[in-house]
This record gives C-alpha cells, sequence and structure tokens, in this order.
C-alpha cells in the first residue's frame, strides 16, 4: 500500500499550519508527512518534535527542493503565498495554499498561469465547504430536495474584531472576511456572481471607523442562475460566532443553525435556556479543516481534479473588489467591471 | 359602563370585513356595532343575522351617517378607501381602515389632510404590528435587550400568488405584498427609510411574467438610525407560508420562527420531522386581527392616539414607489426622490 | 337549518362554565344557548348579560325542566354531579359534564347506568384529547405512522399547587390532578391499563405533606397492548406549565412540546433564550375546551355517539384508586383488584 | 516535562481497544503508549504498526509484566476483565478497565478487594459521565441551576440489537444495556438508589423472546436523596439512536436533545424534516472516549483519585441483578436484597 501514499511537506508552523500537521500525522494515514518549515526554527523544531516529523528546517526551500515531497500545503502569512506557490510549482509540487491566494487578480491571474504551465493541481483553503452544514445544503441544492434556488442568505459574523494592527493590513472587512462567504455562494448556487451592491452599516467600532473600514454590511449578489444571495457580515456580536445559510428554492428551502457545545436545555423561572453556540472558529470548523486535508490528499492519489482549484481562489477575490467598489460608489457593480 | 362603550359600524362585509364585526361582536365587550353595510345587501344581511347586529344596508353612508356611530371600520375594496375615508372625516366619525390607504401618495396626502382637518382618527390595518411575534422583537428593540439595532432580516413569502385577475390590479408585489414588510421595517427600527434597492430573482412564473410583475426579490433598506435591512419576499413556495424575522443588535440578537398547528415532532426511519407551519395568513395572524381592533376601540375610549395612523399609512407606499424605482432604474433610491 | 341547531342550557357560570357560555354563544353556530343556572342568581344574571343569553335562573332545575332544552352542560362543583346527571338524564336531556364523575366508582357505575336507561348521551369533559398536540399523536399512533406503540410518557406538571383548602377536599394528587393524564394513557393507546404502580418522591412542599398528600410522582402503567406507560406529575415548577408526552413505536417515535406566547429566540452574553411556555391551563388548552363543545354539539346534531363517554369518565378514577393503593402498600396494584 | 509524562500499555487490540490506542497516541500528549498486546498476535502488530506504538505481543502478561508501564488500559473480553485487573493490581499497576467489571458481584468485590490491598487505582470505563450533554446536566444540578432535584428521566435505546450469539452471553438487557444508565442515574443524581422496579413491553422481536431476553423497559429507581428516576430502553429503533434525559429540580428542569451530523432543516411540500441524529455509540460517543482516558492520564500524574474507580464499577451491576429480580418476581426490589 505504499504507493497509495502521498509524500507532503508543510510550510508555516503557525495555529493553521500546526492543525494541518496534526491532521496530517494523525488522522491521514494515507499522507507521509516529511518535513515541517517555518520561518522561525524554533517554531518548525518544536512543531516535528510533537508530531513526531523526520525532519524540519527554517528555510522552505527545504520543503519545496526535497525530491521525495509530491504536495506541499502552504501555511504562511498571504504576501507570501504568490512567491511559494510559483516556486512550489516550478518545482513540479502539487499545492495547497490557505485562502486568500493573494489580495490583486493580477497576482492570482499570475499565480493560476504559473501551476496551470507546471501541470500540477492547486487547492486553496476554503474549508467551510467540507463543513457538515454547508455540505447538506449544498447536497439538497444539487440532487433537487428544494427544486431551483431562487434566494440565498448567509449569515456570517465573527464573535470580536481581530487586533486593530491585523485589521489595518488585512484588506478590510471584504477581502478579510467575507472572503468566505463569496465563496459559500458561488459553492452553494453552483454558478457564477453577475453584480454585486454593498450597503454598510453606520460603524459602530471606533478603531475600525479610524482606519477606515466598516464593522457590519449586507451584501446583495444576482448570480447567473437568476437567483439572488445575500450576505450578512459583522465583525462582532454579543453572543459569539454565528454562521448559518438558508436557500429558498422552487421546491423548499433550506436553513441551518449554528453548532452548539451540548444539547441541553434548562427552564427556569427566567425562561428557556441554552448554552451560545461554538465560539471560536477552530472548534465550530475543526471537521472541515480535517475534511479539506483529507479531500486533496485522496485526489492526488486518485488523480482526480482537487476539489477547489485556483479559479476558485480568485473569483471570491474579484467579489471583494466588485464589493469594496459597490460601497465606496454607492451603486451595483458588475463583476465585468472588476479587471 | 355605557360610557366606555364604543358605537361601531363597518364597510364592507367580506372576508376581512366579516372577521372584524366577528371580533368586534363576541371579543371585544366595549365595542358595540351597530350597522353593517355591503355593495351586496344581502351579503350585509347575512352578516348582520349571523352575528347579531341591529342593522345592515347596502348602503355605506347609511353606516357613516348613522347619528349615533362614532367610528367607521372600512374594509371595502381597495380602491373605495379614500373616498370612504374622506366622507366618514367630514361626518366626524374616527376611521379604521384597511392598508393600503390608497396606491399613490398624492391621495394618501389628501386622506391624511382631510382627516387632521376634522379632527377625528385614523388608524390602518397593518395588524401584523399586533402579532405577539414581531411585537415580541420590538419590545426586545425598545427596551434594550439586544442593543442598538444594526441589521434586520425580514422573511416574507406566500404560499402561492393570488389569482391573476387580482395580480393586475393589486399594484404589483410592492405596493400589494411588501407593504407589510415596509411597515415591519419602520415599526421594529423606530426609524425611518432613506435608501431603498431591489434586486429580483429571475422570475419562474410565467402568468406573473407575462403581466410584467416579479415573483421573488431582494430588497435592502439603509435606515436613518444607521441600521440596514432586507426583506425576503416571493409570492409562493412549496412549503407554505413563511413569516420570520431577526435582528442583530449590538449587544444581542433576536429572531423567530414560523408558527405551527401543532408542537408534535415525528421521527422514522427517514428523518426527523414536523407538520408544515400554519398555511393561511387569516389563521397565522388571527389574534393579530383581534388585537388591532381591540387596540383601535381602546385608544378611541380613552382618547388616547390610535397605534397605527396615517403617516404609518403613507410610508409604506412610498418605500413601495421606490422599489419599484430601483427595480426598473437597477440602482439605490433614495426617498427625498419620490415626491 | 333551524333543525341542525342544539337547544343548550348551561348550569353553573364559574370560571369553567362561563368560558363553555362563551364558545357556545360566539363559536359555535349551531348551539342555542337558551338558559344559564348558578347556585348565585347574581352570577348566572351576569353570566346571562354579558354573552346575551335569553335566560337564567338560581335554580338548575329550570335548566333540566326547560322544555326546550335538547342538552345540559354542567359545570357545577364536583360533589353535585352525579345529582345534575342523573336529573337530567331522567328529564331526557343529553349531558355534557366536567371531569370527574365522582371520586368513587360506585356512584360513577350507577350514573352511567342511569344515563343508559335515560337512553341520553353523556360526554365528560376531558378536553385535553381535543388538543392539538395530543390529537396529533393519536393520529400518528391510529394511521401507523410510527407503528405499534410500545412506551409511552407523560409529563404533566403545574406551575403551582393550588390553594389548601381545595386540595383538602380534592382526592389528592391522582384523582385531582392526575386523572387527565390517565385519561390521555388510555386516549394515545386506544388500550386500557391492567395494571399501575406508582413511586413518589419525597414531598418537598410541608402543606401538602401536612395534608397526607405528594407533590410528585411517578407513575407506570401497563397496558392491554403489552405498551408500558409512564406519567410525570408533579404539582409546581419553577418554570411553569409543563405538558408534554412521547411515544416509541415500532417504526418511529413521536413527541410534543409545550407551546408558547411567541416563537422569539434572543441571543445575547449569557446564551439563547426564549420566554416561558404558555403558563395558564386556560390559556395552553384554549382551543381544546372550544374543540370538546363542538364536538359534543356535533355529535348531538348528527346523532352520532359523543366523543367522550361514561365509560371513559369511570376508568381514570379507577386508575386513580389503583394508584393510590400502589403508593400505599408499595407494590403494583391490577386493576382487576378495584372493585 | 518527561516527568508528567505516564507510561500505558493496552490490552486488547478490537474496536475499543484501537480507540483507546488513537487517543493515547494522537490526542493525549502526557501519556506513552509503550505496548499493545492481543490474543491475536496480528491484530496487536497491525495495531502497533497503524499508531507507531514501539512493541506488541500475543501475550496480555507482557504488558502487566513491562517494568516502564505505569497504567494498563484493559479492552479485552468481559470475562477476562477479573484475572487481568487482579494480575496487573499485583504487579503495582494502574488499570483503565472497560465496562462491566464482571457479571456477578462476588467478583467484582474481589476485584476491589485486590486493587485496594495493591494501592492502585482503577478506573471503569462509563465513558457517558464523560460526554459534553450528560456533563452539563451534572453540572446544572450540582451548581444549583435547577434546585434539589426531584424527577430524572432518562432515554436510551439502541437503534438495532446486537447479533443473537452476543446476546446470548451478553447477562440481558440490564447488565448489558441498562448498566450505562444504573450508572448515569448514579452519577446525574450524586445520590445511590434504594429500590428498583421494572416493568417490561410484551417482546416484539421473537429471537430475543427465544432467549428469554426482553427487548424494551421502564425501570423507576428511588434514589436515597428523595429523588425518583425511570431509564426507558429498548433494543431497537426505526429511526436510530437515541441518548436523552431530563431532570425536574426544585428551581427548574433541564433535558438535553440528540446530536446530529449536521443543524440542517428542510422543508418542502411534505413538511420541515432533518437528518436522523448520529447513529452510531462510536460517533455519538467519540469525545467522551478520548475525555475519559484523558481524565485518567491527568488523575494518575497528578496523584488525584480517578473520576470512575471500583465502587462506580459495582453499583450499576447491584442494580441490573435488581432490575433482573423485580422483573421476574412483577415487584419492586430494594438494593439490600441484593447480596
Amino acid at each position: 500500500m505504499t504507493t497509495r501514499c502521498l509524500q507532503v511537506g508543510v510550510i508555516g508552523a503557525g495555529r493553521i499550519g500546526c492543525l494541518h500537521v496534526e491532521h496530517l500525522t494523525t488522522r491521514i494515514p494515507s499522507a507521509r508527512l516529511l518535513m515541517v518549515a517555518d520561518i522561525s526554527g524554533e517554531r518548525a523544531q518544536q512543531c516535528a518534535e510533537r508530531f513526531g516529523i523526520p525532519a524540519y528546517s527554517a528555510n522552505y526551500q527545504d520543503v519545496i527542493q526535497h525530491p521525495e515531497i509530491q504536495a506541499v500545503v502552504i501555511c504562511s502569512s498571504t504576501h507570501t503565498h504568490a512567491q511559494l506557490i510559483q516556486e512550489a510549482a516550478k518545482a513540479g509540487k502539487h499545492i495547497f495554499c490557505e485562502k486568500p491566494l493573494a489580495l490583486d487578480l493580477e497576482t492570482i491571474d499570475q499565480i493560476v498561469q504559473t501551476v496551470k504551465q507546471a501541470g500540477v493541481q492547486l487547492q486553496v483553503g476554503f474549508n467551510r465547504r467540507f463543513d457538515a452544514n454547508y455540505a447538506r445544503v449544498r447536497r439538497a441544492i444539487m440532487q433537487g430536495e428544494i427544486g431551483e434556488p431562487r434566494l440565498l442568505h448567509i449569515i456570517s459574523r465573527d464573535p470580536a474584531p481581530p487586533p486593530l494592527e491585523y485589521l489595518r493590513t488585512s484588506g478590510g472587512l471584504f477581502l478579510d472576511m467575507a472572503i468566505h462567504d463569496f465563496d459559500m455562494v458561488r459553492y452553494l448556487m453552483g454558478a457564477e456572481v453577475e453584480e454585486v451592491y454593498v450597503q454598510a452599516a453606520r460603524v459602530l467600532d471606533s478603531h475600525i471607523a479610524a482606519i477606515g473600514d466598516i464593522d457590519a454590511a449586507i451584501t446583495v449578489l444576482r448570480c447567473t442562475n437568476g437567483a439572488i444571495a445575500t450576505i450578512d457580515n459583522s465583525r462582532s456580536t454579543a453572543y459569539g460566532y454565528d454562521q448559518r445559510v438558508e436557500v429558498l428554492g422552487s421546491a423548499g428551502a433550506i436553513h441551518t443553525d449554528n453548532r452548539y457545545p451540548n444539547a441541553a436545555t434548562l427552564m427556569d423561572a427566567h425562561g428557556v435556556r441554552r448554552d451560545l453556540p461554538l465560539h471560536f472558529f477552530l472548534e465550530r470548523y475543526a471537521e472541515s479543516f480535517y475534511a479539506e486535508m483529507a479531500a486533496f490528499v485522496e485526489a492526488l492519489l486518485q488523480q482526480r481534479s482537487v476539489p477547489v482549484n485556483g479559479e476558485d481562489g480568485r473569483a471570491p477575490v474579484a467579489l471583494a473588489l466588485a464589493a469594496q467598489r459597490s460601497l465606496q460608489e454607492r451603486r451595483p457593480v458588475r463583476l465585468d467591471e472588476i479587471p
């Protein structure tokens, strides 16, 4: 069975990098993790020791040039993605890269082009596609359980905004946070978006206002299949993480609830109550991070196309740019206006 | 206690008229219904006999000119509302009128003006304000349970479109159906709307397409309190009537579910299921029709302002007209563009 | 259509009596209420005036002897039921009587015998059979949606115990409160009970302990169809009225939730919560009181058997007596041990 | 930190054994698994290779006598538990053993005695105590969220009976299946059981009837804290695994729902439905198996008492024996009747 084993290297041993390492070493027997690299050699070493990885390095090129490694998992900072993908592609490695590929379309186009020329595969880390709730909604749509989809609503609210220094370079609400939701519209609809319109709520968080960003917005998207989608984004809620979708189709509708730490309900003199939903995205989406990596490994071993490719990495960035323009110009923006 | 009794007449003995008659005669002891009129004298007679009303007439003026009647309830066709309200006002009667007052703002302005000059009160039949679900949401907002409201979503879907002949003269989706939802935005937010934007889904129902109307749309509304609202309207669903709202506030969120004929859940080999929500609007909103009429009678007896006045009747029509223009011109429309 | 109208008299104008009067006068057009009697003539008069009843009396015999009255509704105190039923039966009137018929089986047997000999019908006020939740569960069982029923659980808890003076003469938890649940077991199972076993929780309420009653108990019942039922009774909860059932069948299961004043759910920093269920039995079961009376009137008009007869009034009393003995003797008691 | 590492050996590499091995090697960094043994050397080898365990054996004594192993995890067949525990205890190893310790109390008493004399600790595998739902209910009780507990209901139904050959030697419904629920009563109540009463439903499964076992029963338990508990057991349901509890306390109540593969709800012309609950106990209780082992390792490292000890292993067996006698003798059985 050794022929059914994929040799993998990981670049970036931060929070997400270590999560992928854990899944590759403990839950995906058909993967063999040969090396982890991190700009901090110490971090790489700690990760290697904790998960029993044979080798580590402070130099990502040791992973990319490793002769036995067939696939590289890139979990370094966003601004390094383009360079690393292109080097890995030229070295003939398949690539899994965290989202977003880049914050501009020109760079992404170059990435996609290089990957194509190199004849390797690139999977982008839109993990939510692998979440049981969204997968169930997609299945309902694709198998016709609700007929032709007509109206889609996504609620995607974070418990609290990231640190201000992060926000400053994040690219703003649309590129940083809504990008998952833009991907979700395409994934659920099985269609592209033609037009985007944004209305932002008056900014409440003075720090976010100070850097010119927004903290809550409604985005409306017209899809090529004639359906309309809305996305409700908020950088914070009083009650934690809120991640739901609902779809109206011609033959039915489907909606999802949040996931909870337990299924207990308590009644007392004050009311009927339950504990808050899972608060932390790594906990809420834990299984999806495993499932996307397992799907990546399996696709390569079976020489099938990976489930989220470079084009899927590009489209949400284009939608985020359209949303930014709609916000600035206070009008609906067609996707063909985005170069 | 006779001084605490309001003498009432009803004009229009159709479905809604009879419902108001039933409430006035059986559930509102402080009202005394003296006469019912209907263009069909036979219908008026049947209604009077069924509910023990002392008098009936085929001529609405018998109600308006009745010396003992203090308040007139108008349930006739929309196109008659303006005329009847103005006659009743000039006769010094207080008025309850079904929505909409009229389909154009000029007429409504005349109505409001006449009513004001006559020194009588006018309540408009936005019954949903009196529904327990919406009233609970409004209370959460007004009492600060969820902090400052930021994002509001209304789902308002009918089980099936009305007959085509009705649709032809209904004024279209916005004036006929969404008008309740436009009122709900104002009611829940306690604020006005500044700007409206519409995206309609591709029309599925060929009959509706043939008369140039739409059958499903998303409307986005920016409110003067800085909040953003969306309305999801559909003329039909496969599963019946769907009436829900949810609001995100700075300190929490609240959402409502539909109402069901029973609270039973069944599990078998195929899944976990319950019966469909209440299907018919008269059943779903039954209590709200009673409550609005009780509130009307009580306000007059206590010489307080009625809870839904002429201005509340005008604003949703203005919003519907703005929505129509947004759909035609494919752009957000400011309310100050609507004359 | 006058031939399809039932002439009715009501005896007892207390809380339940007035409720039946309201339904008979406002919601059941095929009934005509001719007279109300109450031991307090003033109470009878007030009721008659409020609901427009042609006649009233302080003497119940005026109802029973009224030549035009075809059916008598008995809502007086429990200890008067036997006498009134027998007099009414002998006068040839059909009878609706509130539960329980009596607190001992000998009296009930005499009642049933007299009614039978008189050739009239007797319906007992087990209103919960007409509640939408329980009716849905029964339908699931009768139509085979869950196969053959095997295990049934009833939760039946009051918000707070009745006044102590009432409790003293109530007959105790089983005859006063659980009697509805004993009826429900028979109604849902469509079978009789063979054996009863009771375990009472240690009494918490010192007043209830002082009069030798219990305040919470589990009753287990073996049915003739081989199914086992449990009843969970409590005289009080911190959170209000709690009325639920669930049934496991060979092909599925069904359970009911409580009914709520609204369907709103609120999320804030403390949790996810909703308002408490409907608290008051007259509110929780409002529709069932109407439905049982409508069914009574309709059955008589159509010359069909009434849906809850004298035998249905006897069986729950026998079960209560068996439960009392089980509690005293700390053993399962067979129904054939109850004379 | 090497001093905070527990050296562990596992005996039995079947389904549950491999699950513990997986948790020990991949999710519990403070444990070091040195050896796995199985009566099938091949199974031991496969397990060792899959999870990178340094050594394996076909002889369990290699684990028990291993000089560096501090704790032994016993996952072999029930009939071997007594022997293995006693040998391990005499070798000075701490022990984790799957439930039940044995099917008779005499053997268990010997086990507990030996373990005590050896000065080692013994944890019994009642994993459900570590499930998030039950832990939440226990927390509600222990922290006074619902006041003093009065009535407890456990629903514990399997999707389908085990194979007949397994059933023949399983010890019957109470020792094999309800044993978890007997433990749960003690865990949630924080009290012992004084008396047990059983009513079994008429047996539906002819194979189970043929071996003299039952397939569905209600057990009523009176606790030393004055509370009453019921357990609803069924060997099969049409809809899968059903695991719920609810508790009424003097200040509130708490109940749990099942866990589901997703939180999606679908509405169509036929009703409102969701997918069935998690079907397989290893999936439903996955996290609890990890958590019990982590708690075992942590307790030993911190030299605290293990959370489920030998006495906790004995009591549910006594309850099962009392239940068997109640069923045979058709009467409530006091625990002090069980030798």
